[in-house]
Order: C-alpha cells, then structure tokens, then sequence
C-alpha cells in the first residue's frame, strides 16, 4: 500500500537480506530495517519489529531462506537447518502462518543438495510472501461485497496491511470498498496492552484518507448498544477446524457483544492462517508476554521523544495473554480469498 | 484507609477549606491538595483531581458549603448561591452522588438567614461525607457475606475509598473478607482510559496486602473464559428506578461477559447512588470526556517524571465517552449498606 504517495510491502526480501518496516515505532517514525542472517530475523519476530499473521509467515519463510544460507556453510546440513528452524518456530507460539511457512520451506529443500537448497528455499519464500499479498488483495475484493455505502465497521487489533505483506486481511475489504468510491466509518479498537489499533491500524486509515475514531476497547459494547456499528471485521492468527479463532486479546469480547446486538462478526483469514492439524480453539497455544506491556505505554513525548512511561505502581503485579479464541458459534463468517464461508465450512478451505 | 499505616480520608473540610488526596499523581505521588473557594473545588471535580461516585458527592457538598460561604457575602445571597450551585452541578453529567449532596446541602441552607446557613451548610456536608464514610463500611460487612475464602473476584475501574470517602463500594467487601481472614485475589481491569484500575485500584490493594494481577481490558474474558474469575463486583455513578447502571466505560462489556459464563455480577452502591427521578438507563446522560484520555497515556518516565505520551497518529480522531449503560437484566444483585437486593428491588432502597 502507499505511504506518502510510495508504494512499501511490510516485509521483503532481497540478494538474502531481509528488509521490513520497523512497527514498533509506527506511527512516530517510519524506517526500514534489514537483517542479514536468520537469527536477526527471527529475533525480529519475537520482540514484534514485524507482527500479524501474514507478515509473521512471510518473514519466517524469508527467514528459513536465510537459515537454508547459513547450513551449506555447515558440516552437517541439516541438523543445522533443524536447529534454526526450531529456533525460528519458538519465537511465536500462536500464530500459524509461522509454521505454515517455515514447514513449506523446510519441505521443499530437506532433501536438496546445498546449492540448489539456497534456489529453491528463495524461490518458495518469495512465494509465500507474494500468495500473502495476493490473497490480501482477493480477500478485499470478496469482502467488499458485503460492505454498503456508508456502512460504520468496527475492527480489533491490526489486520490490515502492515499485518500481512500487502493489503491485509480484515481492512482489504474495506480499502477495495471504499476504492469503489462507497463511503464508511472505521471504529478503531485502541487494542490494549500493544495498542496496534490506536498506531497501526488508524495509520494505515489516515494514509488511506477513511474516516475512522479511536476507542478505548472498553468503548465498543457503547457504540454497538447505542446503534452505531454495523458490522465487525478482524483477522485471526490461526483457525481451528470446527471455526474456532485465536486472535488478539479482546477479539472474543468483541464477538460476544456483535452477537448480543446480532451485528454481522466476520473473520478474514488466507487459507494459510488454518491449521488443518488443530480441531478445536482449546488446541491453540496462547501465547503470555512480558508483564510490561500491561505496566507501561509505549509513544511519544511532546518534546518528540519515543519512550515508555510507567501506567501503574512500582510493586503491582499484572497478566498478559496475547490472544483470546473466540468460538464458532459466535462467527458469522470468515472471508477468504476465494469466497465466504461458514465456520463449519472452513476445514473445506484449501 | 491506611496509606503507609496512616489513616486518610479521600476528601475531608477543616474551617471551610476542603482537602483531597491528588488522585491524577497516583500511584506516582501521595499529595494532599487544598481549596479555598467553591470554584476551585469545583475544578478539581472536573479535572477529577477526585473523582468515584462518593467522593464526588463528599467534594460538591463541601464546595456547596463553600458556596454559601461566599454567598453571604453578595449582596443577593440566594441569586448568588444559585449560580454557584449550577457550576458544581456542571462538572460532571453523569455522577448521581453530586446531584444529591449539592441539593441537600441547598434545601436545608435556602431559606435560612447568612449566618445560620454557613452553619447548617458545613453541618450537612459533614453528615453526607460521613455518611458516605458509614456506608462504605456497611457495603463491605454485607458484601463480604458473598464471599468465601480462596475467592477470585474481578472488579472494573476503581471503586474503592478513593472512589468514596473511605472503604468505597466495589472494594469494601473485598477489605472486609481479607480482613475476616479470607484468602482472595483481585483481577483488576485496567480500565482505560484513565487507568484507574491500573493506578488507583492495584495502589489500594497493595496497600492492603491483597494478591492481584492488572489485566488489559481485553483480556477479561480470556481469564472468564478459562475458569479464573468465581464473582464480579464493581460500583455506579447512577442507578435507575429499573435497576439499570451507568457505571465506568467498558462495565457493560464485563455484565456481558459475567452473564454468558453465569459468574455472579454484582453492583455496590450507597443509595445516594439511585436516582430516584430517573426511570431507566435510557435517561442517564453519558459524559464524553477530552479525546487527548485516548490519544495519550499517562505516567511517569524511567527518569522519575511524570507526564504524558502520545500513544496514537498526529492526525488521528478519537471518541470518548466516560460512562456505559449496564441493563438490570445483566446484574446478579445490588450490595446496599442495608442488605443485598435484587435489581427490582433498587426503587424501595432508600
């Protein structure tokens, strides 16, 4: 998508080196990084410099890319390509794009010799991350259908385009929308502890000129009772067979108001974010991060410096699961890349 | 309560001027603030240098008693009053504790002579603190019955006895159990925007040695989800003849959720909170506050400075209202400093 008037992906990868957007300091700074071997990369993704679901797996493929790299100069190939695939697949528990793409990597070059291991590993990476766009792109032009002019959505987290490599996945249909010329109204869950809605997802809005407002999320259940929200879109970092969706924390709160108010909940999702593995949402890992996120904000000072402040006392103790499932039953529908579906149509999804 | 083994009140009046604990430098800073003139503490309402159900009832009737101070001194000592009254009433809409000291302090003081009304008026307001005071310490015996050891009990925002005179609503029966003995942890909502979870709840629970976690609002459903949470008490800011509650954003989300996973929710509540004029939540005025709550957090530096960051985009909007409306059917019951009522009973309450 454009920033300032320049077309940017999320994550990229050239001549091995791997090149991202640095989200953490969104929406203060904008700068790309780039990383050289598979341990930066990897490192990348556990302290979030890249999250999202799509973004997540392309990089991981990007980052076994390297991994493949660095084991031809090994003795023992791949025990060493094991190693750092095992190193790559520790730094997210929950997110299945991950392991989607650091799998089809491994596979498509395990049996290789080394040279050729290098090609085809680049080769299968670079896919992954064009599927990714690709998949964001029809996901938008599926979604949009369901979208009327001056419809107001309701969204969670960021799953827009910065959390994929193009396009993303809950805010495509709505940037394909409102490039139809239909004119919406965002609601933006801020999205305590890490704030992605507040400075990704209202970022991506403004660069994309839709009106939207920020809302604490304790906010949604207000608009929802008082008539202004007419339906709700996120993403989901991995679903269930029977439907069930982990997504980021609070996702299953949203989902239970949408249904109390019988307001359209839809989940948007590549088919590379199911785990043809996992029957049901109890299966799904979730991931508990650092206390800190919850104790302190992370922004900017009047004076322009970036840093953290302490929210809550010098001896408190908190809690920090990252994400939530949210049933099936509480799902309208799931939007993918090549229609929409039901809960219980999703392990028919290839 | 204590605070460092010395008792404080949240507010008190000593020869006309009225005292209160700096409630926005919490947990940071422990710092008692003086007001002369009604104005000032009517300020201090606005800015919720104090704010809590109780405590804002307390402060208005204090800065009444102030008013008739001042009053006496215009020439027409009842036009004058009036209009004092009206700016104490304007602070905040949605509080019903305000409307009820400020006029209780004006119909026993209207139609006395000047000098006799300074001493009824300061009379008065001494009573309502106290009162509140007594009534905070009756919710806490009654509510504590609900109780029983080993008890995981979720409360939002803070109603505790800075949201009061002392003791508080939601968090008096939890001080009164942990005292009879009883082993309890506390989740704490955070409670955005304002935090007052994170900073004003988790102060007083650690004053009291009471084990609790801060959570993101998002995350309460995760730890209902999983079993974690045995009961819900949280307090209002106004009560209707129905039993419906306006009560701290986000309250409705977590009726919701209580009630979907049948775990008890219970409101605390003086009966200076119910509003005997109002028939049902529809007529509850919600307050939206400044959009800067959302866009920024506040707190202090690594350095020790307190002070704020921007959280969100330059050009980003936001919206802000205060309050929620929970629907009595939500609620299990109302912990009155009389007995416990059911939500249709809330209109004999008195």
């Amino acid at each position: 998508m454009e920033v300032n008037g320049k077309h940017f992906q999320t994550v990229w990868m050239e001549n091995g080196i791997v090149k991202m957007i640095n989200q953490p300091l969104l929406p203060h700074q904008f700068e790309i990084v780039s990383y050289s071997t598979c341990a930066d990369t990897a490192n990348a993704i556990t302290t979030m410099v890249v999250r999202g679901a799509g973004a997540i797996g392309a990089t991981a493929g990007f980052a076994m890319a390297q991994a493949v790299r660095e084991a031809t100069l090994s003795a023992d190939f791949r025990s060493k390509l094991l190693k750092m695939r095992e190193i790559i697949i520790q730094t997210r528990p929950t997110a299945q794009n991950l392991f989607y793409a650091v799998n089809r990597v491994f596979r498509a070059v395990e049996e290789l010799p080394p040279e050729k291991a290098i090609l085809v590993a680049d080769q299968v990476a670079q896919e992954i991350a064009k599927e990714d766009a690709l998949d964001g792109e029809n996901i938008g032009k599926i979604g949009a259908e369901l979208i009327s002019d001056g419809m107001r959505i309701m969204t969670h987290c960021n799953a827009g385009w910065l959390g994929f490599v193009d396009w993303g996945s809950a805010l495509s249909p709505i940037y394909a929308a409102s490039r139809q010329g239909k004119k919406l109204f965002v609601w933006v869950d801020e999205t305590r502890p890490r704030l992605q809605g507040a400075r990704l997802t209202s970022w991506e809005l403004i660069n994309e000129k839709i009106p939207h407002a920020i809302i604490a999320d304790n906010a949604a259940g207000y608009f929802m009772q008082k008539g202004e929200v007419d339906m709700m879109i996120v993403g989901a970092d991995r679903v269930a067979l029977n439907g069930d969706v982990a997504n980021k924390i609070g996702t299953f709160e949203k989902a239970l108001l949408a249904n109390y108010f019988r307001i359209p909940f839809y989940v948007a999702i590549p088919p590379s974010t199911i785990d043809k593995d996992c029957p049901d949402g109890a299966a799904i890992p979730i991931e508990e991060r650092s206390n800190d996120e919850v104790l302190y904000g992370y922004g900017i000072s009047d004076d322009g410096i970036t840093g953290r402040i302490r929210l809550a006392p010098a001896q408190a103790a908190a809690r920090n699961p990252a994400f939530d499932i949210t049933p099936a039953a509480l799902i309208s529908g799931f939007i993918t890349p090549t229609g929409i579906v039901t809960p219980d149509q999703i392990k028919d999804v290839i």
